[in-house]
């Protein structure tokens, strides 16, 4: 089983409406919720490929409740800890093809919670194939969280993937997690380094690694993934990027790249499945699902390169 | 005891962000809710002065138990009958001084619902000084269900007021009602008439009356109140407009209305509190909050005049 955390997750509601104005009010056509959070969409892609998976993090009050209640009505399994603070929301504002996002911020986790979920994040170890770190860390929650939490999973042989941003992300590498997977911005924003170009890209990439055993995968959006490895620097994208709703792709990239590794796949072609995975995503009339045959005529197209 | 009736109840929940741009994704400052629609608001307004007050209606789901917790944690009594939908949140962007409004539709009553509804406000008239009925009417309730609510009132010597739109409005006219008190934009739709003058706003109001026992004052934000009554037509209104937040000053309005014909005051005592509730509301920090000595100083300058 592949073991998710979302430390911050969020009820993610859509809301639909006609011509958006600000200043004004707007009758709301279509509400539509789901759980989210970078982890619980990570899982909510491997659980749709058939990939066993469990969801972990903080859930707190009503909008906790919603969440595991949406997570349980998609079949997916999850072991979120209860806490006194509330889950945040997002609401996404959609009008036509525009997309306006509120995020509310997460709720405080208190010293004694955080200790709280090291024992259940413990409890969920044994038998994890691998561990996905992924999203915000809510405040109240110590900056090298990802650290510890990576840590405490490969001193027991669990494999961790981390998609973090900031000094959560800095701080979460220094652990040597099997991967660290940035887009462009966090990248740039973790190392200090412009990331514009595929070569600065590679360069930021390097620098995040330090020599250490872990792998970085920098996604790029339509211009596909750069990896700097322990064996070496790779580029994979497509000849023609799809042009789509960007929003989940670097999830379902996440998803895509935990899969490979752990089906022991070489380097290019776990780059090529990631590519497609993000790409499928992008492309997917609703976020963050991704068709699995148009994943696989994708992939036929990624081209894989050193660099 | 005042009762309120809020068939669409609604949890209000405002976002503080620091620059709205449409397209893009904005972090949320501050997340405040707060019970809402507008018979709550008037109860809010009424428990604030002292008088006692009950909220019913309908709250379905945990959106429902939220808007019930806040209420009881103002310490304003409420008795809403639980239905099976949930019940409808808005949410309020404000960046700086503009607020951007998303009203979802209310939840969907059943058959069944409506008519366990006529039960419950009938075990709430007795002892009851005077019902308001206000707001929208949610999907499934008949339009004329404004009509019976102020009938089965009426029957039992309980007087009605009505602050209602579009043919909620003139249906519930129609029962004759002690008051209707719409706002320019409704008395305008109610009748189909022009309603952009004080002199216009006096032909509509005689226009809903029609010739029933009903008195019938629109409220014209700035330019006051304008009533049309079986005792003749008055005109209510500050020299001085109060410049301020327009939301919650008519429910304010309602509120004094309300208070000024249980008190058994005459018409231009009624009418000069109410303008002077719906300018203290205006002119309030927080949308729908009432001071009573500024209300007790705007009173003074009011001008009431037979038009």
């Amino acid at each position: 089983v592949i073991l998710t955390v979302t430390l911050n997750p969020a009820l993610d509601v859509t809301y639909a409406v006609d011509g958006l104005v600000v200043g004004a009010t707007h009758r709301v056509r279509t509400v539509a919720e789901r759980a989210g959070g970078k982890g619980v969409n990570v899982a909510r892609v491997l659980h749709a490929h058939g990939t066993p998976v469990r969801a972990t993090g903080y859930a707190g009050g009503d909008t906790g409740t919603r969440i595991t209640a949406q997570l349980a009505g998609c079949g997916i399994p999850a072991a979120f800890l209860p806490i006194a603070g509330e889950s945040r929301r997002t609401v996404t504002v959609t009008d036509g093809g525009v997309a306006t996002g509120f995020w509310e911020p997460g709720p405080t986790v208190s010293p004694a919670e955080w200790l709280a979920f090291l024992d259940h994040y413990g409890d969920q170890l044994p038998g994890a194939a691998a561990v996905v770190l992924a999203g915000s860390l809510p405040p109240g929650v110590p900056a090298d969280a990802y650290a510890v939490l990576v840590a405490l999973a490969q001193e027991r042989g669990v494999p961790a993937v981390l998609d973090a941003d900031g000094a959560a992300l800095r701080c979460g590498v220094a652990a040597e997690p099997l991967l660290a997977k940035p887009n462009a911005a966090e990248l740039s924003a973790a190392t200090g380094l412009p990331v514009s170009t595929v070569d600065e890209a590679r360069t930021a990439a390097r620098a995040l690694r330090g020599g250490r055993p872990t792998s970085v995968v920098a996604s790029l959006g339509g211009a596909g993934v750069v990896a700097a490895t322990a064996h070496g620097d790779l580029r994979a994208f497509l000849p023609e990027p799809v042009v789509g709703n960007a929003t989940g792709a670097g999830d379902a990239c996440v998803a895509a790249l935990v899969r490979g590794l752990l089906a022991g796949a070489p380097w290019p072609e776990v780059l090529a499945r990631a590519v497609a995975g993000g790409a499928a995503a992008a492309a997917a009339p609703v976020a963050g699902m991704v068709d699995e045959d148009l994943m696989g005529r994708l992939r036929k197209d990624v081209v894989v390169e050193e660099i």
